[in-house]
């Protein structure tokens, strides 16, 4: 685009959204000049892979770090200054100034258009001990190098991972894969604070599984060390040996910069942007993990950093900022994580996030297989699905399991990128073969189930309602309706049993005059059994969402 | 539903739709008297996984059926009467004619509601010989009972399969794995016809190299044998050693007992239903493989026989039998199987269906890895996208590969069941982490690709219509801008070779008076260098759809 000759487009920050911006700016306009600035060594490096490189998964550094400056300036003609600081942005006369780090120098760049793409860091608490050795924030290349070189020295025998979020359950595992014990330690009472408790609880009881033990409701105070080296973790009731700390507490967006030079700042603290990338300064746009954006169900703004959507962002500022026109809508929130074997999924809405929008919510658990039940390696997964009573439209799920889940959280985010109604999740035609889903895939399966339960065809009541129920002191009769054997091999505490082909010759067992709640191994009897009692005239009968399956709170033989 | 007391819901046809139906409808209602006829000896069975039991994937024929009708008779209260053939529907008098296959006399079946799940039969064609036998077709667990025991002789060294259509290659697949040479004869000049000819030629180099033999433009015209049994296929142009033929050349909806009790056919001579899957009678519903269905894309009526679709149906027919109101609005031809380690998907129309409805498309073929490059076992995936170019709406997709296939085609199914432009597409908010998808997944870069094309920022070719261009004498230069081992590794003939990192400083050997066609490994350098030479002033050049990756017309050295 002729226009944009002798322009000059400013970029700070070289990882993912400034290098996105940079590249995808230099296909729109062949002519602009370009210049990317960053505090870093590294540029365009992945950081979502770091975990798998200290767990020895990914064997080569350099397979992080996609492009090198060079490429960029001879196949792009982009100048990338890496160890360059950003210290100043005047967007009156529109200049960045920037101290080169290597040097020690200032330079005053001028722009015509700048691209804000400052990042992210990782919250370091102001603990005492905290400036000990062996203690990390993973966020950066060289923080990954740093990590790697303690674990490979073979001295790490424990490790505290302060902060039970995605990047701390990742670092649980590849440190426990490279057989270090770890501890995580999470202020909130329940790791994974975007799901729901429900599934939480049952990522949870997987990792002690995995030999990972998991601290709730308690939190860090403090570090002791032997000389410089952290040797101990003080949490509020407890001490807990360790050789290496990962703080993966929180991240926060790096915005100071933006705010020094009069750009505004949104209600999330991230740099405020509308559908363009724009700030509220002409000229200048913000990307990546510093910006804002809005969240497609709620409508409101949100702050969910993620490199995918670092990329969309890069992309769509990059086009704006060299003459064109393309927006970026939102976000969901999706979020995919693997720990170990286990596949942990979110988008839109937890039953949680849904209730504090104000929502009246419909919700359930559903078990279901990934693959045809018959299909060798078929594993199930755990779907819980949220939706607004109201308009019965989905508002989120979390999906759980050893099976496919990425597959049903990308159908649910298509979906609710459209609206949808958890009708038309049950209608959609989805591929069907044995080695690729049920004929009926789990995520129809689960939308059936909370249809049903939306327009009032069955009552369920969660496994975490059931448990707060029985906490409260509530009397009611929890049914079991599996078989002999199985009640045998464990069932929850309390409970009366009668298998589901006895229940109608054996009603007179049953106390009319209390609730009962039936519950199976994953729903399906325990639905077939409210609807049996439902219609023998007991009036105050539900079925517990997801069964045994969906329940976190031990069994008793 | 007290309302339902004493009626009776009569539904012919016990696998998917039929009995599925008749859960449903028990659940909706407790009370109504629910018969169910079928002439096969097995119910509720798994038709799609017999290709699995055949190659003994699935070891056990038991995991194919599903359930038994001892199990509806005693846990659900519906009579199942297997061995009875329903002969005739007098929609007058609200009866059904049954005859007692076992016992041969007729039985008279009044109904209030009634529902038509006859389902579909393989075309077999009548050609000489076609009665030999070890020829089967596959449609019924009788069938796949019967091949089994054929290929557990171990007499079988060669079969042939008449059809390449899916199930044709799934068999094709099973009988290899089973140490049988398959050689598979399509009438047409390509395999999977659903799919577009660039597509399928893939697949079909990719089952040459698993000693599958495939031959195109050639169809059987009669079968010779030794006594009974078949060891000779006799083509339009070969003769072929055959120990057994499996004949998959097409199914055709069972509609005769509808059609002669006045039910009325629709344009793709399968039952004609509304959304609420009523036929032109009043209480008679069609659903299932018998019936016909809407193309959510084209909102014309469509017949695509499948087991997913035939389970949504017969709950919708289920509901509305039973005093309920739901509708099924339709399908989009969605699609997804596996050949060896090689799945192929498709979603809404190909490029050769969308012109067919007189669509001006575009289109893209675009390679992308299924996970983080760097992740291990990342894979390619090869997505091909159609769209309208007035609209710049998605018309459909074709992804095959040995990457992650089925999850990128639930999400097109997903974004086309909302009507959504290629931009929606690149947008979406889909799950990402490295084990999971590139910070861009695959569907959202080729969207991207697709979009530059829709935007007329890229001139692309798909490598059909090069070859297309080549075959019909036209002159251009076709320019491979990899690196030098790239191309010394294999070209395409008649190339001209010019590395992307020099191809700046050697604008003279191009020849600007003729159409210059650049290409690369995936496309990706390919418009790198369309870019350079457009920006140089040269006018009249396109890159290559995906390239290599995409050109199946073989390389030289």
């Amino acid at each position: 685009m002729s226009n944009n000759k002798e322009k000059h487009l400013v970029i700070i920050g070289g990882v993912a959204a400034g290098m996105k911006a940079a590249a995808k700016a230099r296909r729109e306009s062949s002519t602009m000049k370009i210049t990317v600035v960053t505090d870093e060594h590294y540029i365009s490096y992945a950081g979502c892979g770091m975990p798998y490189y200290i767990g020895d998964v990914i064997k080569d550094s350099k397979k992080l770090v996609v492009r090198e400056p060079v490429y960029f300036k001879t196949m792009l003609n982009i100048n990338v200054l890496t160890r360059h600081q950003a210290i100043a942005i005047d967007t009156r006369l529109k200049q960045v100034k920037v101290k080169d780090l290597e040097r020690g120098n200032d330079i005053v760049f001028s722009y015509d258009k700048l691209i804000i793409a400052t990042g992210a860091q990782p919250i370091v608490p102001p603990l005492p001990g905290v400036n000990l050795g062996n203690i990390f924030t993973l966020r950066t290349i060289t923080d990954t190098l740093k990590i790697r070189t303690a674990v490979d020295s073979g001295k790490i025998k424990n490790a505290v991972i302060a902060g039970g979020g995605l990047i701390g359950l990742e670092m649980a595992e590849n440190l426990t894969i490279r057989n270090i014990k770890v501890t995580v330690v999470e202020l909130l009472d329940q790791i994974l604070p975007p799901l729901d408790k429900d599934m939480s609880m049952i990522v949870q009881n997987y990792l002690a599984g995995k030999g990972v033990e998991i601290i709730t409701s308690d939190g860090v105070k403090s570090f002791e060390g032997d000389g410089n080296t952290v040797t101990k973790v003080i949490t509020g009731k407890r001490q807990l040996p360790a050789d290496m700390v990962i703080l993966s507490i929180g991240i926060r967006p790096n915005t100071k910069l933006a705010q020094d030079g009069g750009i505004g700042i949104g209600a999330t603290r991230a740099i405020k942007v509308n559908e363009r990338m724009e700030t509220n300064v002409p000229d200048v746009y913000a990307i990546g993990d510093c910006a804002e954006s809005t969240h497609l169900v709620t409508g409101k703004p949100a702050w969910i950093a993620l490199g995918s959507t670092a990329g969309k962002m890069g992309r769509v500022a990059a086009i704006n900022a060299t003459g064109g026109n393309d927006t970026f809508k939102g976000i969901l929130g999706t979020l995919i994580v693997k720990i170990f074997e286990m596949h942990i999924g979110k988008v839109g809405l937890s039953e949680r996030e849904a209730i504090r929008e104000g929502f009246t919510i419909e919700s359930t658990i559903v078990p279901a297989s990934d693959k045809s039940h018959y299909y060798p390696g078929a594993k199930d997964i755990l779907i819980k699905l949220i939706a607004d009573v109201a308009s019965k439209k989905l508002l989120g799920a979390e999906i759980i399991g050893e099976g496919v889940v990425d597959k049903r959280i990308d159908v649910i985010a298509t979906a609710l990128t459209f609206s949808t109604t958890v009708d038309q999740i049950s209608k959609l035609d989805l591929a069907y073969a044995p080695p690729y889903s049920m004929a009926m895939d789990a995520i129809i399966v689960a939308a059936n189930v909370l249809n049903n339960k939306l327009l009032g065809k069955t009552i369920g009541i969660l496994p975490r309602k059931v448990m707060e129920k029985r906490e409260g002191g509530e009397t009611f009769v929890l049914l079991d309706v599996r078989t002999d054997f199985e009640y045998k091999s464990g069932h929850i505490k309390g409970c009366q049993h009668i298998p589901l082909d006895k229940l109608a010759s054996r009603f007179n067992e049953l106390d009319n005059t209390k609730e009962i709640i039936t519950y199976c191994r994953a729903g399906l009897r325990a639905a077939q059994a409210y609807r049996i009692l439902t219609n023998a005239g007991f009036n105050n009968v539900k079925y517990m969402d997801g069964s045994i399956s969906a329940w976190s709170y031990g069994l008793e033989k």
